[in-house]
């Protein structure tokens, strides 16, 4: 048996460990176990009526090209429509040739890895940052410089230290990975003025930005505004953002469809590497989405999944009040899927996951999340995709697992 | 704007370009141009009420796990059909963590070769071989080493030398690559003496065998048995071949569900390195796949698949008889999509392309295909996705244009 390649390496492997975690793939194994750590959407909110006839008309029509080959740029209604209507929405301006479908955001973070890292070079990520993206930049041999964020986001003082550090060493960042609408998993919203002090900077140190932005639509009305979530793509006026937008929490992750809007360069690059990687994303699914699109499905439903959310936010918040307030801290989350908490002086997240485990509780261990391995006094919990029931109950047996602790 | 990586290079834009004349996109530019580029299955064979019909019940059933993120792996009961039954009827024995469905074979490749090829490592193929292949090991940084078929398939003195001249130079080969089946593009399918040498040839030099098979069960009755076309893998006692089979050529590309069956070291590391490249294959294609295979419906469509393409082959070669026959040289394909020609003596493929162009009919310059540089007396004809008229007309146009040369 000849020798494999070491290109995916531990981090990949410990990555996966916590995405079997995030998974819930766990509650299979452990009967009765309450999962705050898979970030799925609900089913509840699937707009299963919709699809339904979608799916039914499509098939009706018997146009062969509905499930022949597509192009690998993605299905043209289906841009059109996001550049119509969503990117419209979003304050972003885009052209066709700006844009390609992905199957999934995480393919998005590949493809683009895949054009703008060369191995060794190094990409700036928030520190804590989601884990899909460590485990792609790092299957791509990229290299992390994690900076700090306060509660506006990423901290840009310390971005400029962490830059002139990497010159010190003769080493050159090549982007900033950034989620600044309720970020996976701190559940931070990045401040407007930080967004365009952001993008200033990345002008100062000619760096190209790539914004994440799965969750933006799943603002919580209660305390936020549309207004606050306009993303850093719609003041790049410099082709310097590349913007990637997702129907996975917005309609249903069980179709990959997401979308990409990016400097024509790396656009065309992106194309060419999409090609070698799959040809091109489900093209049923791309009609189905299109469709969805067509009849209003994704604008009619947003405000019912706000609402949802929101309420399990509460939820969440509500039995953490009753049982760890003073223990741990947390910042309530203005949108998304996760409330990130502060575990008491004391408490390491590898052993509180063991011990919550024989309380039929799981959640993702902060570390997960951290590029320069630290994140030991952290966890994330999702209130996503379990009912109100198992979010208190959830609740109750973290407690009970960090009340025994040490 | 900072520098773009270089990892995406010359002959992915090469192989681009083929594919955009291969994929028909010129059709939609000169109207009324005959494609004989595009290898695209037939939408006339596909089984629109089956698909009705199962899509229907899936979403009617309403479970949220049809929509939802799913397993990396992919979808439990479709690992568990395709074991039992698909893998069974060709003679391969696997286990479920041998197994990974993938977004196409596409993806397939895409993902071995990031498991398999560090930067410089050198892929064995054929020449001619696999467009697709060639761009997904290049832009992985691959390097190739061709080597000439003969009627038989892979010329294994020639593979001996060639791996003698790369340890020469201080070089190893990594995997060897090979499409047995009715080869795109040379329609060429490997005798089964062939096969079992170039297994035993792999296990001398201790190289991974790379088997792609999405032609396999598109065999021509009139010449040709099941029997001719059993995998390499299944005579794989050591665990060296990695086998690609795919949906796409029988039952419908649109839904990107392929899958593969791999050494369980190379299978954990693929399924490490899709996590991060898509998360999962659609869920929802992924489960209408299971119902077409639970129902029944590919078995049971097969044989007018056969008798379909045959039936397009033989219209081929009737109008290459008619009309260019001591002009051009072909085998007769006893399978798949496509029949390769061998232009005459002075007629370059891509001097030929133009003026088919103005012919108003397209084909796939051979160049494509050959990693050496070489293949310009040859084209790709594909009679897959067209009518018996516009085959018949589109060779018609094609000899007028070969008559026409020089």
């Amino acid at each position: 048996m000849t020798d494999l390649s070491n290109s995916l390496s531990t981090a990949a492997q410990q990555f996966q460990e916590s995405a079997i975690r995030r998974s819930g793939m766990l509650g299979a194994a452990i009967p009765g176990l309450i999962s705050l750590a898979a970030g799925y959407p609900s089913p509840d909110v699937f707009p299963w009526d919709d699809l339904q006839s979608i799916t039914a008309d499509l098939l009706a029509r018997r146009d062969g090209n509905t499930l022949q080959y597509g192009a690998t740029r993605g299905y043209r209604p289906l841009i059109e429509q996001l550049l119509a209507k969503t990117l419209k929405d979003r304050g972003i301006t885009g052209t066709f040739d700006e844009m390609i479908i992905t199957t999934g955001s995480q393919q998005g973070l590949d493809l683009v890895g895949r054009v703008l890292i060369d191995p060794g070079d190094v990409i700036l990520v928030e520190l804590p940052t989601y884990s899909g993206a460590i485990a792609a930049f790092h299957n791509l041999q990229g290299q992390f410089a994690g900076v700090q964020q306060d509660a506006e986001g990423m901290d840009l003082a310390a971005l400029d230290r962490t830059i002139a550090g990497l010159h010190a060493k003769g080493q050159r960042a090549k982007f900033i990975y950034v989620t600044p609408n309720f970020q996976n998993p701190a559940g931070l919203l990045m401040s407007r003025t930080r967004r365009l002090a952001l993008l200033d900077a990345a002008r100062r140190h000619d760096l190209v930005i790539l914004e994440d932005d799965p969750y933006g639509s799943i603002y919580f009305e209660d305390t936020t505004t549309v207004a606050e979530t306009r993303p850093i793509k719609a003041d790049d006026t410099d082709g310097r953002v590349v913007y990637l937008g997702s129907f996975s929490k917005v309609l249903v992750p069980g179709l990959r469809v997401a979308w990409m809007v990016a400097p024509l360069a790396i656009a065309q690059k992106v194309e060419l590497a999409k090609q070698a990687a799959d040809i091109c994303s489900s093209v049923f699914d791309q009609r189905i989405v299109h469709g969805a699109l067509d009849r209003g499905v994704v604008d009619r439903i947003a405000p019912s999944l706000r609402a949802h959310y929101q309420a399990k936010r509460t939820v969440m918040e509500q039995a953490l009040q009753a049982s760890l307030v003073g223990r741990v801290k947390w910042t309530s989350p203005r949108g998304g899927f996760f409330l990130w908490i502060e575990l008491p002086k004391g408490v390491d997240d590898r052993e509180l996951f063991e011990r919550a485990l024989k309380a039929k509780v799981s959640f993702v261990i902060g570390s997960a999340f951290f590029v320069d391995g630290q994140g030991h006094r952290f966890a994330r919990l999702s209130f996503s995709g379990i009912s109100h029931e198992q979010i208190t109950e959830g609740i109750a047996r973290l407690a009970a697992a960090i009340q025994g602790h040490g």
